[in-house]
């Protein structure tokens, strides 16, 4: 079965988003960000980041989980070293200002790690380390979540998807990225297949509500997303744990909530570290570098099955300005999804193509 | 088959991998360090990264390809930034130096990134995490290595197993520590089954030398372990790559050696970060918190075939606790390859059990 889809420029399409946030009563500068997020997620591609999220975060601030209007506030600054409160603001705002922090104390400091408690779900985190390095920074994002994932060797999540992400400055900026949910897959990827009609995930993907491997997407809704080849992954995702939730005096494990939970707050936390490359040795030497490297791994042959080699962030810089030329496609369950949810905001969806 | 042990106290195994070390001419001191890391290795349980090593390393050192005498320099600093040369000093000589370093920057700037090139081979990444969270601080070690592994979809190697390993401070450092290789296994474990003569490995592990799945140990030894995960672990090994050898302007990929390829200096590179956790909540909070994480963790009903989840680190400790009483045991395969590289020094073997 082809999957029914519409397309979307993604101009309108984050005007549509920013409508929703303002009919949500989020401020305008706030929902413009928020907006921008999620598009350039569509963008590259992570369609389970993008606007579909939407669906979630109006719903939570409509319930009043998220203060829209918090921007968070410093809690203690000391040297590279950073405690951010969130205020329980929109992630986005609040991952803003803290990204903003991290790169003005790496400027100071050469490396900085700014930790953040008591936010909501900031989008994907590439964006964060994007932002980060456009300061002439390498970036590292990383946040706590939902918790939906066991540890290893367990049936009832402790974890969320943990993901850890690290983006270049400069023109590396468009070389090389990298953000990964420290499970198998991010849990959005389930849920767009099911919102998409896809009756199979791929094995290694999820397990059931009892901890049992399996590919049906149903069960896999109502289970649990698998950690990162096992106990590996496990130990990135507590990891990311302490980075941000530990060291931050933030909600930790099954503390957190989450944007599918509703009636409470999210009480999420983020890592943001900063490294300035420019005292390590020049930012041309560095781009040199990255260019030689890449090119190392490139030109390896390719396994038996597959024509070409690619590298962390290549997939979704090809999606881009694939993207930004023909317009993002949305499967129309989603899309009638965002269309109820800004119904209940008074926004009106832009006109669609269907494909 | 039950595999032929031989069981050596901490102590003398440590004395004998020192006599091993001087009688190829490595000074006191240095030598003494060597052989602390890789018996703390086989202690931890970590036989892979203990004194089998030294068959590798004795055979290097006595080609000439080492600076047995080196401690490197620092070629810059500034803030909690700096980039040390090994000058191809022994890898954990330059190991100890640049941890000295990434304490006392983290402690004057809050974050420390210290990135090193023309090193040797480490040891445990465990050992120089611990080390700087000796220090009251995280420690995050980092390391790229020969080039054994494929990128994802390619078939020819490009990374090492570019292990991630964080350790805590305080009270903390008995209670969680995370080691990992960022491919399934490391490759000491597929040698390991080599030497102790085991014909299978786990599916998962290894690829053979045409860069397809195998269980065949013979087969894994003449190919190439496995990214963990697929294409995410080939981003994380990536991501080493770039903070150890892009940003140290070290040896970068096919450009470094190893301890298994003769008549070339390893040129390998570390990266080590420290966080001064006292600047973001009290230690003694920090430890109460992650007593808490792990409680929450390990209070996870387990999955059906388990009877306990367990944290990153808490298998080590339990081994270590086992092994500093009834002593290491190591394959006899290991042992009879230890004896054989002695002679060559003139180092003499102590007395150990059958068993």
């Amino acid at each position: 079965m082809r999957e029914s889809l519409i397309v979307i420029s993604h101009e309108p399409l984050r005007e549509f988003a920013q409508a929703m946030l303002l009919g949500a009563k989020v401020p305008e500068d706030k929902a413009r960000l928020v907006a921008e997020s999620l598009v350039e997620a569509n963008l590259r591609g992570v369609d389970s980041h993008g606007v579909q999220l939407l669906n979630f975060y109006i719903d939570h601030i409509l319930m009043g989980c998220v203060d829209v209007h918090a921007e968070g506030h410093v809690v203690s600054e000391s040297g590279g070293a950073m405690v951010y409160s969130g205020d329980n603001g929109l992630g986005q705002v609040v991952a803003h200002a803290a990204c903003e922090h991290a790169i003005r104390l790496a400027k100071a400091h050469g490396v900085s790690l700014v930790t953040v408690r008591e936010a909501n779900h900031f989008g994907a985190a590439a964006f964060w380390s994007q932002k980060i390095a456009r300061g002439g920074l390498i970036g590292i994002s990383m946040c706590n979540a939902t918790p939906l994932v066991p540890p290893w060797q367990g049936r009832e999540p402790r974890f969320g998807t943990n993901p850890i992400c690290m983006a270049l400055p400069g023109a590396a900026d468009r070389s090389w990225l990298l953000d990964m949910a420290t499970t198998t897959v991010a849990m959005g990827k389930i849920f767009k297949a099911h919102f998409s009609g896809q009756p199979e995930i791929p094995p290694g993907w999820a397990m059931d509500s009892q901890g049992v491997p399996t590919t049906r997407t149903e069960e896999a809704i109502k289970g649990m997303p698998m950690p990162l080849g096992g106990y590996k992954g496990s130990g990135l995702a507590f990891m990311v744990e302490i980075l941000v939730a530990v060291l931050s005096g933030g909600a930790m494990s099954t503390e957190v909530g989450g944007i599918r939970i509703r009636s409470r707050p999210m009480r999420c936390g983020f890592a943001f570290f900063g490294v300035d490359v420019s005292r390590y040795l020049p930012i041309e030497e560095f781009q040199a570098r990255m260019d030689r490297l890449i090119e190392l791994v490139k030109n390896t042959p390719p396994a038996p099955g597959y024509h070409e080699v690619l590298v962390a962030g290549e997939p979704e810089w090809r999606n881009k300005e694939e993207r930004l030329r023909n317009g993002i496609p949305l499967s129309k369950g989603v899309w009638e999804e965002l269309i109820k949810t800004a119904s209940k905001v008074n926004a009106v969806p832009p006109a669609v193509v269907e494909r």
